[in-house]
């Protein structure tokens, strides 16, 4: 049965498109004949999620002339080698210029098929059917795409935007816990930023989304890709307010850094580097402690760390920190809080808060 | 002794930018501060051309925190291999966001510094200094940005504008006969598109040129990058009009391919074909047979070869071209003459006519 529960659509002028979200969507033949204005078609899948969805995929999309190019699954995998792959398939199938790249997947590979259709030709059709929720409410909305380079993640890429992205809920039954708390993560983000009726909702939810309840993540996706979008909108380059977006992510980047990349998961990274930021900016006088206690706690309700790893000592930690590309020549940016709903950016770093927040002594 | 002879502006709403033409331009600083709005700098050129000049544009980049990526030259180098060194490079030095990368070389380095300047965290600054006549012609103006794959030429890369060119003519006293003649060709090219009085410019200058006077240079380069910006503006993504650019091309493509890259000059292949597709205009009927004596004649006169080369059969020479890829769903698009200066697409693809000009027999 196909049921489209929601939707919205990103407003980017001319290239603005449509977010379906929904059960089914795998299963209607319709909605793929809207999305894709070619006949042929990659689809760009990993060895995880091809053999759950790509049947279901393929019979939807029989009025196309379709191939498949099935990557292996992993972060690791995020290259210049595997993106070459995709440009391989598509040259050995003689994929013209007119063609579109259907990225079947989490957020790595949508990540690449997103900028293999950003570069393929000099950009070809690109539509999107993410698989995990994570790449749901974060990859969906931005058009950022890219792979990663051996001296940094997500270094090389283009903006790129999809005609469409198609969002089945169902394919989160396959998803295990620790991947549906790192989107969950993401999730309380967007309250967090600017939208603090969200994070009410959430607060009261946090159990029904963790049972995958169909109808809390519909509305929980939604929502996010709702607020990512006018974030996104306002600021497409990401010069000034979308750069909110990246509230707990200079923290995250230094645990998967001092970890190393794929031991901690993304979005894991993200709910103990919101703890710290909103801990930080508890230290500073700017959130009030009541608030800092309700955050902390509804990280640790949707299943994630709430501090970072006691491999990574502070001194490391903040050293960590100095090398992150938000931090531009040498002037750390960061995300705080003035309240739940309230993020802004700040280059006032208050070391000392931070030495304490760390529990190093201060400087 | 900066001399800046002669200017224009591409025109592209808030990406157009400005193409400055003289002499003494590599020992400019304030060129270089006016084009560059980042400190980090990195030069990307080839073992070829640094040698040449990559001393004076240092000097003219005091004010900058310069580093330099040299790497091989050929147009087999234009790989996605190349391209990474390119990001290594800016990697290694901790280059941000903020920063420029400047192409000082032909149209390989153009293209891939432009690519990697698309691409690196995303998109940052770029500056071209082309060094070829062919490049000065051609690649200062359209965005067209990339590197090959060994399925296929061009098939990865972005449309990328840069934010200025500086053509220093006196580069051109180091380029090879046969590249200046290579060059040439691309010259007379805009001439036969759209613009008879040019043709008749260098109907009358075609020795100056070839003896590398450098008023004549720079009234033959401007005019080029004049015309095709007039061209690409209208038509920025090469829906139709744009496809013009691609006179002599689809025949110069097979000739390349058939003969394997490198054996002849893009622009002597071009040269030929554009030969072709004059001799297959009058064969039509399109084309009156005085029009073609003097296209024929310009081309040789250019130092470039006027028919295909012997090596390269009939036969063989028809199934080339039904590979390229301006042949769209197996329909091929050619560009024809109805006059000089009056160039037109069309997929009415006369098979008798090219076989005649091949010197096949008729079907």
């Amino acid at each position: 049965m196909v049921d489209i529960k929601n939707s919205l659509r990103v407003e980017l002028g001319d290239r603005g498109y449509p977010i379906l979200i929904g059960t089914g969507l795998l299963d209607a033949p319709r909605l793929f004949d809207d999305a894709i204005a070619s006949r042929q078609v990659m689809v760009v899948s990993n060895e995880t999620v091809a053999p759950l969805y790509m049947r279901r995929l393929l019979r939807a999309l029989t009025a196309f002339d379709v191939r498949q190019a099935i990557l292996p699954d992993g972060e690791v995998y995020k290259t210049l080698d595997m993106l070459n792959r995709i440009y391989t398939a598509l040259l050995e199938n003689r994929f013209d210029r007119g063609c579109t790249l259907l990225a079947l997947g989490g957020g790595v590979i949508g990540d690449m098929t997103g900028f293999a259709a950003a570069t393929y030709q000099r950009g070809v059709g690109f539509v999107q059917v993410p698989t995990t929720l994570l790449s749901q409410v974060d990859s969906s909305v931005g058009g950022k795409t890219g792979v990663n380079h051996p001296l940094g993640k997500n270094m090389i890429g283009a903006f790129y935007q999809p005609s469409g992205v198609l969002i089945d809920v169902e394919t989160l039954s396959t998803l295990p816990d620790r991947e549906l708390s790192a989107g969950l993560a993401e999730i309380i983000k967007y309250g967090l930023i600017d939208d603090a009726s969200f994070f009410d909702w959430l607060d009261a939810n946090m159990e029904a989304l963790r049972r995958r309840d169909t109808e809390a993540l519909v509305h929980a996706i939604q929502r996010s890709c709702a607020d990512k979008a006018r974030v996104v909108a306002a600021d497409e380059r990401e010069a000034g307010q979308r750069a909110l977006l990246n509230l707990g992510h200079t923290f995250g980047h230094a645990i998967e850094t001092g970890m190393g990349y794929g031991t901690w998961l993304h979005g894991e990274a993200v709910g103990a580097g919101m703890c710290l930021a909103a801990a930080m900016s508890e230290r500073m006088g700017l959130l009030d402690r009541a608030s800092l206690e309700r955050i902390v706690a509804l990280i640790a309700r949707a299943g994630l760390p709430t501090a970072p790893p006691p491999e990574i000592d502070a001194k490391r930690f903040r050293s960590l920190m100095a090398v992150d590309k938000k931090v531009r020549d040498g002037k750390p940016r960061l995300v705080l809080l003035r309240g739940i709903g309230d993020a802004f950016l700040t280059s006032m770093f208050d070391d000392d808060a931070l030495a304490s927040v760390l529990g190093l002594p201060s400087a």
